[in-house]
Parts: structure tokens; C-alpha cells; sequence
């Protein structure tokens, strides 16, 4: 061994969440809920290498993610920064052995080398799903999309969210139609895109810094203020009389999708059109969507994604269009911790922790093993230590239950059960305690 | 959209495994396993970060080490090579708020820049769990491990596998009786550890090379040959009369760990004395474990870890005792794969898929509602195409059951259920086809 006393100082980079173990257990139970969410959708899961070809990462993407790639040392090799790019290039490259339509989710750590900033961490989790089809791909999965979205926030205990929803084409039609196209479109679209963190004066002076006449921008607000219910606002659109066909296709593929949304069971104020939604101009052809929190809008977009008529386009010359979203859970996870609206309990799976006294070691063995066997955690505490002490340990740990067998408990074959909570202890049979652990564990889940 | 035809060619670096929908559907059948089993023992999640500041990587680790790290473009960090460092950095951070023993699994993709080849992975899966003592931790904990790789190697279907123990500290006492010490007793070693691959001849005489004189060269045999049931070689090590104290306490220490292994439930049968096992002579420092597949000995060793003195003396001055194990999950699942012993048979999660007729679609987004709500992975066939077709595409996804919802079935109220495998077609309520599903879906966990 290595006697130097020279030490090194044990921290993790900025910009990287570690979690303490009751927060990590918490954290994993959101993921679960996610990824088997998704799976009960039938989306089939996917895992791709977190190292790609520079070349792979950077076939489709301008400057801004250049800057933002962590880069290895091998120059031609990075760190994915999305799940997407690494989905193209492997359907680009199995699509043969893929069945299409192709579901997939895939849950995975990304990374982004941008400056650390609260808030911001340049390793997170992004938990995506995404259906491609091969050719073609019918526009009522722009429909199915949201109910996934739906049953997941669902089921993280959420009630009062709103999935908002636009389509590209709406966009990119009446701003056309307003002779605003190309590079000056997008130029637009991104000073619109700060409306609400910037307000209409601010947007309009950065409108009329870029050129656009004062008239235009009047047309422009009048139309991002069209509002009322999602129908009402198609009807607005519909009466607008823009004779763009892009227009118009968006318009009519909107209120498809609206209809068809309701048709797979997602309540009408789940959902809310938004024309100010736009996402990431250069990738999504079709239908948006963002989803807030109603009652925590500081945490910002939780779940985004979108229509994209050519997914491997970089990668080879067949066609797949697709649709899908993502959840950057890292995020949601920490701005809920910090709001408090989630609060980490239980230190440990386990649910029950067994204390031998009098050295009952191997009854306490076997005690563990019957919970085990009906899929109960059980952790025997094996240190010699004085029973007060192993208790502020089970406490600290937050396990709900202890067990404690002495020659008492050997004798009658039964165990001591400690409800830590609680603080009662009880005599009980194994089958009891069982029962009761079971009984506490499916509250918990439901609560 | 970018109209260039130049494509970039989509490929993933080599020495990355990526798996096909099948495959990945089994990886995480298996990565569950071991998860569920290592929670069952109250083993508390962690996930520390993949990218590690270097000067922590490198703090302990050798030249060798080095040579094998992904080097990120930024010269002060890089990819985690293993889960243990990030552990050991972990406790030296935080030990103030965590409770000890600290009982953690982490399961994450580790990184080895080294060239690649045939089996071997630049991107792989490890399963670690440890426990680790503030000051001092039992070694009854010694005897609690090989239980947990007993009860995740069943779970995983294995009947036939052996774990091999021993003991560092009979190692080192038995070479410093014989006057080979320091930097030569590891170059002896590591020439030892070679004997099963090179045979004994070639390891004598790599010894000679080594200046070892031949009389102590024969007793380096007698001691490593010395074999027969657990009781027996510590019996006739026992009467070698080695006077080294380390010896000794080595011997003492592993009488007791394998009794008390026995203890814990695990047959005699899956546990072996090797008296040949050293692992990474540098860490280790009592009890080391190695775990073979009896039938499959050309996997190598699955699981292997053991017990070290001081997890965390590179990052602080405080001592933290320690035991674990891991699993290279990666590796075992390709080689079981190539060797057949595993076979991919489902492509999705989905149990079903609902197909609509004759523009159903409302009842069979009901129908999936419905299994979904019993927890039956159920997918909504959306696409308009022929049944044949569809028929094809739940075949080669290799989902098991169908439902198909034409006219017939939303006036019946019932579905048309067909065994995908069997080729059937029944006619059948909701709640009869969960029935079917469910009980297809436990034999399967199950076979």
C-alpha cells in the first residue's frame, strides 16, 4: 500500500449531479415509472454507445452544437449530446433488421460541455421515445404521442399539465406568406420564441431591428395573440385568409391531430394549441409540442418534441419520417427536489432491516431469506454493535421496519417487528410481518 | 433542410456493442435481474458521474491503467475505467452524511480506451456491489457477498457455477516465508496466475527466469497443489507449518469465511477453495473471489471482487474497510450469446398488438387502454395496411399475442385473440384474453 499522506481531493466535476441515497432511490422510482410507462406502450428499448464519430455527431448540426460537444482526446470521437443523432445513425445503419413502424425508447445520459450554470448540468438524463417509419408514417402517431406524455405524468403523481401544441408548418406558411423566409425567418422566429420571457415591447423592437416593416409586425402579433379554446383557435386560423398552402396543411393537420388526441383518452385541458411553440427550427417539419407544469411553470418545458420528416437524412438516401419527444429528467428531477415537491424518504430498498441478538446470527439469516423469497429487501445488520446504535442506524437509513431475534425470538419462532415510524414493536409471526410490510410498501407506492 | 447528397457513413466505433431489439430486450431482462436481486439485499443505488477529474482516476492506479483511460480533450478529465474509483471518491466526499456500513450497488457503463478486439468491449456494463465500513467492518461480510453472487447467478437460470475464494494474506505470507517479497512477489504472482493458461512446465521455467533457485520453485508447487475439499486444504495448510503470521491469519480468516459461507445458505457445492486465485495484487488485501460457469468455462470469470483494507486512503486520511464484487455484464451476455446458451426471442415489450379494421380505431385504442391498465404492454397497430401485412410485422417483432377489432368485434364487445406462435384464433373477452396473456407471460419469467 501506497503510505504517502498526499492527498487527492475528492470531488466530481461542476455541472454534474451526484445524489445522496435517499434522493438516488427517489430519482430511480421516477425513471422506473418513465421507462415502464413506456414499455407499456409497447415502445421497444434501445441502447446506443455514449461515444460516437465526430463525423456521426456533427452530420446534421450547425455551429452551436460544435460548441457544445464534449470532446475526447482521439479527434475524430465525442460524447453523444442527444439521444437523437445516435437513433439516425443506427437506423440509418440496421434499418434492414428493423421493423417499421419502429418504436423505441431509449433512457441514457447525455452530454453537453457547455459553461456549468445552476441549474444546468453538462451530464443529464434525457428519456426519449420516437416512432419511425419507413416511407411513410401516419399522421395519427403525432396523436398517440401525447397520451404516452399524458399516462407518464400521470403516473410521476402529476395532475395540472398542459402538453401545448403547434405545428411547424403554420409557422413557416404565414410567416412566408408575410414575405419573411429563409435565414430571416428563422431570425424571427427566434426573437418570437422570447415572448414570454422578454415581453410583446422588447419582441417588437427586435422585430423592427431586423428589418421587418411596422405593419408586418402588427400582422405577426395579431396572430400570435389568436386564443381561446384549441377549436375556436382553428377556426381564427382558418378565417385569417393566408393563402399559403404550407399554411393551410399545418392548419389542417393540427385539427386532425387535436381530434385524434382526444380520441386516445387525453382530457381537453391537457392539451392547449399554442402557436408560440416552435422547438428547434432546423429539425421538426410538423407538429410541436411542450409540456408545463401548471403549478410549477418555473420549472420550465418537461417534456418536448415533435414531427421530423426525415430522420437519417445525413446517413442515407431512404426516408424516414418519425415522431417523438423527450423528457430531460435530470432537470425535472432537480427543479422539483429544490421546489420541494418531491422530497426523498427511504435511505435504502431495503424494507426491513434484521438485527441479531446473542449472536442468533443464523436464525437472523434465515428470517431474511423468507422476506427475500416473497420479494421483500431485507438487510441483516452485521456488525457487532450495541442494539442502540444499530437502531439510529436503521433510523438514518430510513428502512420502515426492524426485526429483531434473540433467543427469545428462536425460542418462539417468532421476531420482534419494529415499526420505525412508529416506534412500536410488536410480536409477529413471519407470515405477519410479511403482510404488514407488504401492506406499508403498496401505500407507499400509491401515496 | 439540407439538400446535399453526401452522406456520412453510419457506424458506430468499433469495440462498441450495440444490440438488436431481441438482444436488447434480454440484456435488460438480465440487467434487471441482478439489480432486483442486489436490492432484495438492501443494497442502496448510487450513480456517481462518467466523466471523473483525472487526478482522481489516476490517484491510485498505475502506468498500466493509464494506458488504458479515455483521455477527454480537456487534459484534467476522463471517463471512469471502472466503478470502484468513483466509489472511493464518492466516500471520501461524502462519508459525513452517509450511514455505515454503507451498502451500495451501482450498475453503469465503465470506458477502456484499449485497442479492440474479439470479446473484449471499449463500452461496458458493470455490476458492482460493496460494503464499506467506517474504521472497521466484520468479515462476516466476507461470507454475506458470495450469497448475494449465489442468489443473482440462480436467478439468472445458472444451476452449475463455482465460486472460487481464497485468501490474499496466505499468498503473501507464503512468498515472504520463502524470502520472495516486495516488487519480485508480484512479478512471482503474476507468473503463477498464468498457470492454468500455460501449464506448469512454462511456469517453472518463467520462475528460473525470475532467479527463483528450483527447490523453492518445487515448493511453490506442493503449495499450489495442494487440493481436496474446502476443509481438507485448510487442514494440510495447516500442516505445511508456514511460520508467517500473515499466513496464518490468512489461513484462520478464510476457515472462517468459508464456514461461515455455509451459514448464509450457499451449498458447498458452488463454493471452492482456490488456492491459484490472486486478482489485482495491488488492491486486495484479505478474502478474493472469482466465479466460473461449471458447463462454460471459455467465458472466463463472470464475477470477481474481494475484500480491501482502505477503500478511500488516496482521497482522505479516514479508513474505510471494505468488500465487493462485480459483474462484467457486457462481456458474460456476448459470450453466452455467441456460445448460444442465451437466446433473444422477443423483440418488444409489447404483449399484444391491437390491430383496428375496418376503421376501429376508437375500440382498439380502448382495448389497449384496457390491457394496459392490467399491466400488459399493448400497442395500437396506426398505420393503414393490409392485415397480411400486419399480420408479418407482429410476427417478425415476434409479439405474442394479436387482437384484431373489426366491426364483428366492437358489436360483440369481445376481441379476436390470436396465439401468434400457435397460429390460433379465439374469440375472446377482455378480461379473458389478460387472463391468457398473463399466464403466458409468468411461464416465460419463469422458463
Amino acid at each position: 500500500m501506497d503510505q504517502t499522506s498526499q492527498k487527492i481531493n475528492p470531488t466530481v466535476l461542476d455541472g454534474f449531479l451526484e445524489l445522496s441515497p435517499a434522493e438516488q432511490v427517489l430519482f430511480n422510482k421516477m425513471l422506473k415509472t418513465i421507462q415502464e410507462t413506456y414499455e407499456l406502450f409497447g415502445f421497444i428499448p434501445q441502447e446506443t454507445a455514449l461515444i460516437e464519430k465526430l463525423e456521426v455527431l456533427l452530420a446534421k448540426s450547425g455551429g452551436e452544437t460544435a460548441k457544445q460537444i464534449f470532446y475526447l482526446q482521439k479527434p475524430d470521437q465525442a460524447l453523444r449530446f442527444d439521444l437523437t443523432v445516435s437513433l439516425a445513425r443506427y437506423v440509418a445503419q440496421n434499418y434492414r433488421s428493423l421493423q417499421f413502424p419502429y418504436r423505441r425508447y431509449q433512457i441514457g445520459k447525455v452530454y453537453r460541455g457547455e459553461r456549468p450554470q445552476k441549474g444546468r448540468y453538462r451530464e443529464f438524463y434525457q428519456c426519449d421515445i420516437d416512432v419511425i417509419g419507413d416511407g411513410r408514417l401516419g399522421l395519427i402517431n403525432d396523436a398517440e404521442i401525447p397520451s404516452v406524455i399524458y399516462a407518464v405524468f400521470k403516473k410521476l403523481g402529476f395532475e395540472a399539465f398542459t402538453i401545448r401544441i403547434n405545428n411547424r408548418k403554420i409557422l413557416t406558411g404565414f410567416f412566408d406568406s408575410l414575405g419573411i423566409s429563409g435565414d430571416l425567418q428563422k431570425e424571427v422566429l427566434r426573437v418570437v420564441d422570447k415572448l414570454e420571457k422578454i415581453g410583446s415591447d422588447a419582441v417588437a423592437e427586435e422585430l423592427a431591428g431586423l428589418g421587418i416593416a411596422a405593419d408586418t409586425i402588427s400582422k405577426i402579433f395579431a396572430f400570435l395573440d389568436v386564443s381561446g379554446r384549441n377549436k375556436e383557435i382553428i377556426d381564427q386560423l382558418k378565417k385569417l385568409g393566408v393563402g399559403d398552402e404550407a399554411f393551410n396543411t399545418g392548419v389542417e393537420e393540427l385539427e386532425q391531430v387535436l381530434e385524434a388526441i382526444s380520441r386516445f383518452g387525453v382530457p381537453e385541458k391537457n392539451i392547449a394549441l399554442d402557436l408560440k411553440i416552435a422547438r428547434g427550427l432546423d429539425y421538426y417539419t410538423g407538429t410541436v409540442y411542450e409540456t408545463f407544469l401548471d403549478e410549477y411553470p418555473g420549472v420550465g418545458s418537461v417534456c418536448s418534441g415533435g414531427r421530423y420528416d426525415n430522420l437519417a437524412e445525413c446517413y442515407c438516401d431512404k426516408n424516414f419520417p418519425g415522431v417523438g419527444i423527450s423528457i430531460g429528467l435530470t432537470r425535472l428531477f432537480s427543479k422539483l427536489l429544490e421546489m420541494k415537491v418531491i422530497k426523498p424518504e427511504e435511505s435504502t430498498p431495503a424494507q426491513i432491516l434484521v438485527i441479531p441478538l446473542d449472536g442468533q446470527l443464523d436464525r437472523a439469516i434465515e428470517v431474511a431469506a423468507a422476506f427475500r423469497e416473497k420479494g421483500i429487501s431485507a438487510q441483516v445488520y452485521l456488525e457487532e454493535a450495541k442494539p442502540g446504535k444499530v437502531f439510529k442506524y436503521a433510523d438514518r437509513l430510513k428502512v420502515p421496519y426492524a426485526a429483531v431475534i434473540g433467543g427469545k425470538e428462536v425460542a418462539s419462532g417468532k421476531i420482534a417487528l419494529k415499526d420505525m415510524a412508529r416506534k412500536e414493536q410488536t410480536e409477529a409471526s413471519i407470515n405477519d410481518a410479511i403482510g404488514v410490510i407488504k401492506h406499508h410498501h403498496s401505500l407507499g407506492d400509491d401515496g
